[in-house]
C-alpha cells in the first residue's frame, strides 16, 4: 500500500458517510428490515458492574446485520443497474443479505463465496436465490474476480463493506440501539472490514456524542487495530480466526478513514475468548450468535477498561453459527 | 394406583384451577415475570404452511416458564409460611425458579435436586440462594423425602407442578401469548408434570375457544399421553429422555383432571426429533431452547396432523441447557 494512496485515503473530504446518510438508509428499510430487540442481563450487569445492552442483529432478516446494507445498496441502485444485476464477493453473510435483498428488490445477485465458508450460510444463500460461484480464498483474489466477472457480464459489483451504501445501512442498527435505550457511554462493535463499525461510530457520534465506540477485533486478524495505531492501512493474510466474518483482508478506501475519523479504540480478543463468552452468551441470553457475532460482548466480558456503572452498547452482529457439529456431538451421547 | 383415586380425580368437582385463577397470578407477576417476546419465522412459516406463533419462555427469569408459577405459589403464602420458609423437589428448572422466587420474596427455600440434574441448573439454583440438598433419583422418592424434611423442619411444601398456583400461574404464559397475538387455531405445549399444559389449556380456551390444545410428550415418557388416552392416571419410571423437565413419573391430582377436561389432544415425539428439531430452532430462530423446551416446536415441524393456513402457538418453555459438552468440542478443533 504506497503512501499517497493512504494519505489520500486520510483526508477529511474522504470521508464519504454521513449520518445524513444514516437516516436516508434508515427510511429505506422501514418496514423491510427488522428492527431487532435490545436484551440485557442481570448476571452480565452483574459481572461488568455496568448496564450492558445488547442489540441483537442476530434476529435480523438472514441473521445478520448485514441485511441493512445489502438492501440499502440494492434499493438505490438505478433502473438500468437493477435490470442487469449484481455482483458481489462474501465469506457469508453479506451474500445471504444481497441474495435476500435481490429476492426482495427483484435484482439478480451472483455472488462469490468461498468453498469454506460455513455450510448454513452457503445453504442459505441459496436457499434466497442467489446465483453462488465458490472460489478457493487461498489463492483467488475474490476482489479480482469480482471486477472480472462484472465487466464481462455487465454486473453492478456490491461489495460487502467498502461502499458508502452498505455503511450507512449498517449504521442503523447503532441508531435504532440508541434511539432505543437513549445515551451510551461506550458502544462496542465487531470488526472486519469496518463497514458496521464505521457506520456505527457515525450513528453513535450523531446521538451520544460522549460515548466512546470501540471496534473488537480477533487477535488473530488484527489487521484494523494496526491500521488504527499506525494509521497506516495494514493488512492481514486468511488469517485463521473461528470469527469467519473478520477474516476479511484490510479496511476499505472508504472505511478507513472513517474508522480513523469516528472510532476512539480497537480492541483485540483471544481465539479462545470468543468462542468462551460465545457460550457464554447462548447459556445466559439464550440467543445464538455466531463467534463474529461475539466479537464485541467477549471484548466487553473480559472486562477491558471498562468502568463501573457506565451504560455500555453491543452489538451482537450476527448468528449463523454451523451447528452440524453439535448435531453430531448429539448423535452420539 | 387405585381406581377410587382416579374416580375421584376424574370428578369435575375436582377441577382446582379456573381462569380467574389465572387472571389473579398475573396481576401478582406483574413486573416480576417478564413478558417474554414472541417470536415468527418465515422458514418455519413456510415448512408448516400455518402462521406459528412461538412464545419464548427461554428468555423468562430463571431461564424457564417455571418462574411463574413458583412466584405465584411464594406471593400466596401465609405470614408465617413465608417466615418458616419453603421446600420443593425439582430435576431443575422449577428449582432455580424457587430460589429465585424466595430471593425476591425474602422467604427461604430447600430444594431436593437429582444428583445428575444438568450443572447450569444446580449451578444457578445455587447462584439464587436455594438451599440444596442433593438426591438419587434411582433410589429416592423424592415426593417421600419432601415430606420427610417439611414435617422434620416446619417447611411448607411447593411442589413444582402440581399445586393450584402453580398451575394458575404457568397459565400466564398461554394467556399473554393469546393476548398479544389473537385467537390461535391450535396450541402446542410440552407435558412433564402437566402444569404448564392444564394451565395454558385453562387460558387457551377462555380466551379462544376453539383452539385445539395438544399437549406434546417425549416418546420415552409418555405416561400423560397414556393417561390422557385411558382416562386412568398411567405412570413413567425414570424414563431416559434427553428431555429432563418431561422425566417426571406422572401427572397429578391437580394436573390430570385439568389435562382430560381441557386438551384435546397428547402427542409425543422421539429423541432424534426432539433433538433435530432443537436444534433447528437455535439455527434459525437464533434461540436457545432445551430438549424439554423444543417438544412442542418438534410436534408441530414433524407436520403431525396440521392443516394448511392455521394460527399455530407454540411454547418454546425453557433454554437451560449445558453447554459443556459444546464448549469441549470447540475446545478440540
Amino acid at each position: 500500500m504506497s503512501s499517497s494512496i493512504n494519505s489520500e485515503m486520510l483526508s477529511y473530504q474522504n470521508l464519504q458517510v454521513n449520518y445524513t446518510d444514516i437516516e436516508h438508509a434508515y427510511r429505506k428499510l422501514q418496514g423491510v428490515a427488522y428492527s431487532t430487540p435490545v436484551f440485557t442481563s442481570a448476571t452480565v450487569n452483574k459481572l461488568t458492574q455496568c448496564q450492558v445492552y445488547f442489540k441483537c442483529e442476530n434476529f435480523q432478516r438472514a441473521g445478520a446485520f448485514k441485511f441493512r446494507g445489502a438492501y440499502n445498496a440494492l434499493a438505490q441502485l438505478s433502473h438500468q443497474e437493477s435490470q442487469q444485476g449484481v455482483i458481489t464477493f462474501s465469506s457469508g453473510n453479506h451474500a445471504q443479505a444481497c441474495a435476500l435483498a435481490g429476492q426482495l428488490l427483484s435484482v439478480q445477485t451472483t455472488i462469490l463465496m468461498p468453498e469454506d465458508a460455513p455450510a448454513v450460510k452457503q445453504a442459505a444463500t441459496c436457499g434466497y436465490g442467489g446465483n453462488v460461484i465458490f472460489y478457493d480464498r487461498h489463492t483467488v483474489n475474490r476482489e479480482e474476480l469480482g471486477r472480472e466477472i462484472a465487466h464481462e457480464k455487465g454486473l453492478k459489483l456490491i461489495p460487502p463493506y467498502n461502499h458508502p451504501h452498505i455503511v450507512a445501512g449498517q449504521g442503523t442498527a447503532a441508531m435504532e440501539l440508541i434511539q432505543e435505550v437513549g445515551p451510551l457511554d461506550r458502544l462496542y462493535v465487531p470488526c472486519g472490514g469496518g463497514g458496521l463499525l464505521s457506520g456505527s461510530a457515525i450513528a453513535a457520534k450523531a446521538l451520544s456524542p460522549n460515548c466512546r465506540v470501540v471496534g473488537v477485533e480477533p487477535e488473530k486478524a488484527d489487521d484494523a487495530t494496526r491500521s488504527f495505531q499506525t494509521q497506516t492501512l495494514q493488512t492481514v493474510e486468511n488469517p485463521d480466526t473461528v470469527a469467519d466474518g473478520a477474516r476479511t483482508p484490510c479496511l476499505g478506501t472508504v472505511t478507513f478513514p472513517l474508522v480513523l475519523h469516528y472510532v476512539d479504540a480497537m480492541q483485540t480478543v483471544s481465539e479462545e475468548s470468543i468462542l468462551k463468552w460465545m457460550l457464554f452468551i447462548w447459556e445466559r441470553l439464550k440467543v445464538v450468535v455466531e463467534p463474529t457475532g461475539a466479537l464485541a460482548a467477549a471484548a466487553v466480558l473480559e472486562q477491558g477498561a471498562i468502568q463501573p456503572h457506565q451504560r455500555v452498547g453491543v452489538i451482537l452482529s450476527g448468528g449463523n453459527v454451523d451447528l452440524a457439529a453439535l448435531s453430531t456431538l448429539f448423535a452420539t451421547r
